[in-house]
């Protein structure tokens, strides 16, 4: 994610900006803003702009004249009760905005969250970078045997070392015939939007991404999870880090509930109970068929 | 709209913040941070939080390192092209948190412009305040006589007296007896969940309101029209104001296309095409009923 | 729920309809078709559409050019495994379209879930029938003791007699206020947007509800919940019949994953993983204050 | 498009069916019922299912106990008087559900389009075919040299041809490594979720698509546009065939109103106003660039 230097003065001249305002204002997060946080190997996540903080969201809960409530324990007790009883609209009155470089095919699983407000790098009008994702070896991974959309083991020797180098030379011969079509070197040039097409899905866009906390804790529960890929999950463990800043008391609430909780199904909290009892359940006696059972155990540890 | 001394208090520690930032900063709309506008007899519009300004729909329209465009004069073009064509993306990344107090018949078409954030005050949890919406004499019109759902004439006389009198006492004989129905002085007490369905539509209910630009200008379009029933139109209307303070550039780009513009369909279209050759054309041969013949004409002058 | 006699040959006209079509067709949902079912003293849910079925579910999620799964025990395991990991866009691919009679209060509660379609009788266009929602005496309750948004014991004697005594005449005497303002018999007559404005929140309204199976899902946990308000849970509760009839496979699996199951919190699976090694956990040491502590006990008998 | 034979015969067996329904049903979209439409070298569009039809949009906006008016002709007008003054929610309660299949980078278009439901073919989970867009020689364009997001003329000659050898032989390259490296004959096999990166943006994909009719209309209105890309102007423009067969009167009072109608801005009515008297108009005095002066001048002819 090497920045320009045209790009790195843009940022700079964003950093050194201090205005004055009513708002509420957030140190914490103040200190990420514009700067850009690596993530893979070319890509990246600013925070280009916030609206509210903890106070905010039991503001809006009380629908109050002044801040939240009367003390900043009580803003937290407010905020968990919240979490835990699915009152989602208070936690809407917090948004977050994202300027996020990334490969085009975590793009495609990220837009999938659709309520969310998107602008992207647009490969009609624009000319793409010559930058691709290229694993590092350590995440080079076998199809899983278990998961059918999952990873396995890592890759090694002659094996790993072909695919990395498919995936280097195909995107860059890609990459040069993109190049050589859009030239108007001598010869007309072929359309943008005709010519993108050549690109591979490692190819980086870049947009802006705006969102609510409620949708954003959505988007991070199903994509800070281990069941995510694991290139779109380093980006949500990365928003994780900086919501942490922003609004600490929420995203303690959000870890603690959705995050690290569980759901477990009315079979399986029958099944609790009678274990609770001392009784031993078993997937046939729990009426669950031995992949749910498997996995209502490893929530139990 | 008499502010209690508790909620002027709050509002006025609100407006003494003086917090420092990076984010993007509107002086026009600091400004009005916080301030009760006044809206019909008891209502209000406040500003509680803001996000972005005219330079953040051009710096989210490039996805760019830095502000917007090079100047102002360049924002205002790209804004104005943006919205030309329709490319509603960038106002998008705009957002703007309001607290408004609005009597529950106004709530009721507002709520259905779904596509924003909302925290109502709760009747099942609070007890709602006597106050009610009673129209000044010169807002209490006649069923309109062409429009099926609008209005006419001013009311007069006794008419407009009986009226006045109905909504007045009743009114109040219903919130004396939701008072009455919950009170804990020597009865157990209905449940306020229940005892709310004695208040008719005028009594006022409060909330949270967050929204995008984009959004917001699609609501503004449809209730700042002339078709708007007037008890909403005024909010509107305040909200216009606030609006052109916070985003000049935008404001005057919805308000040339979309406000003060016109929609003509196809038939419309081509009926002008032949008036400005200098053809006589009426709603036959524009092949369109005499109402929307009618409307096309009012477009025309 | 007397529906009149034309209203009622409306209906039949439309149950009387034997169409032939290529689309997947349930007969567990067909026998509903249009059919009022009786919700509250003057409610309804009439279904009036409906679009795909569990193997259409199925359908989606493979993205195939068939129905779904071959078998029927093939396709309900897909569904159970889809709606355990949050697979929510096939259940999205399920549509329904409700007429319902409710009144005003229960649907300012309804309108607040905004992913669904709505049109709305129109107050500004017609006028409102004189019917209103009077609990019956066993639903009259006192205000929670232990909930501040819930209800307590059920009112009796005196109390309750003035509570129903005070909802019907207020409701009469303003329907009777409404009918004479908007009265054009030797008068202009107030426009219907104004007049009502006096009719108080149990008088009944009616719209058309289309939502995905996704939403509605949503839309019954959180209304269907023990938790929700008595007059709304019992429309949640007649949906959830219908919504059994015509797709049981998926109804079967929100049934045992979301209405009957449980989420716990990371704390919740840490003290549960300490009581079934044997020890004993109590609030304190589950890290939880008192409520939370209960609420989880709860969960687990 | 070349289906297989299974594909085909499982097409066969959906359109053999004939159940019986009590819904309403529209003959003309029956007969497109499952069969795919070819669109481009290798795409579809396929009628999965329906809800709805003319009489169901005016029977929702005047949330009737039967049809919709009692006549086709009164539909039909109630309709257009419906599109012209946007009301919208009447035609969201008709909805369509396709299987299209497209290429990639018209499908990271399309899903832009946010309020639709979508369950897309799995890379993670399963194999893509090998199948490319490849265009048809007359529509690889140069770049456009007025229009930086659009085409100019037709490339000819050894260009063209070197576009073409390009676009296949990469697609051609990149499809032998995709398949090489997930295979697990003697190696491991890479992980299908990683392997799909190598795959340039023309190949394939797959979706089912859900959305309601005033979703489908703006989606229409956009992409059926002449500046929509030529690669997503085909499906829109086969989409728009088999709506005019399912809605008719909702067809033809888009087609008038948006597709075909125009949007003037307020400098544009004033300036027609003033040409309606025979003034003569310029840019400089209809105070606008020369740019959208000329958009203005394309739309009076």
């Amino acid at each position: 994610m090497p920045l320009t230097p045209e790009q790195q003065s843009e940022i700079d001249a964003q950093r050194a900006q201090s205005n004055t305002t009513m708002r509420a204002t957030v140190p914490g997060i103040e200190q990420h803003m514009y700067t850009a946080h690596p993530v893979l190997d070319h890509g990246f996540v600013r925070v280009i702009d916030y609206m509210g903080d903890d106070a905010a969201i039991c503001q809006a809960a009380r629908v109050s004249y002044g801040k939240g409530t009367k003390t900043i324990t009580n803003d937290e007790g407010l905020i968990r009760y919240l979490m835990r009883h699915w009152h989602s609209t208070p936690f809407e009155m917090c948004e977050i905005k994202f300027h996020v470089k990334l490969p085009v095919f975590v793009a495609r699983q990220w837009i999938r969250h659709r309520t969310a407000n998107v602008n992207e790098y647009s490969a009609r009008y624009s000319i793409l970078d010559r930058e691709f994702y290229i694993p590092a070896p350590e995440h080079i991974n076998a199809q899983s045997e278990v998961n059918n959309q999952g990873r396995g083991d890592v890759l090694e020797g002659d094996e790993a070392a072909q695919v990395l180098e498919h995936l280097k030379a195909d995107s860059s011969r890609c990459y040069d015939h993109y190049e050589e079509m859009i030239s108007q070197d001598g010869q007309a040039g072929l359309a943008r939007e005709l010519a993108r097409m050549n690109l591979p899905a490692n190819v980086y866009t870049q947009w802006y991404w705006k969102v609510d906390l409620h949708n954003l804790f959505h988007f991070l529960r199903l994509r800070a999870d281990t069941h995510a890929q694991f290139e779109i999950r380093v980006y949500a463990e990365e928003i994780c880090r900086l919501v942490a800043d922003w609004v600490p008391a929420a995203y303690g609430a959000f870890s603690d509930y959705r995050l690290g909780g569980a759901n477990i199904s009315q079979r399986g909290v029958e099944a609790l109970r009678r274990m609770l009892q001392g009784e031993e359940v078993d997937a046939a006696s729990a009426g669950m068929s031995a992949g749910e059972w498997r996995e209502v155990c490893g929530v139990l540890g």
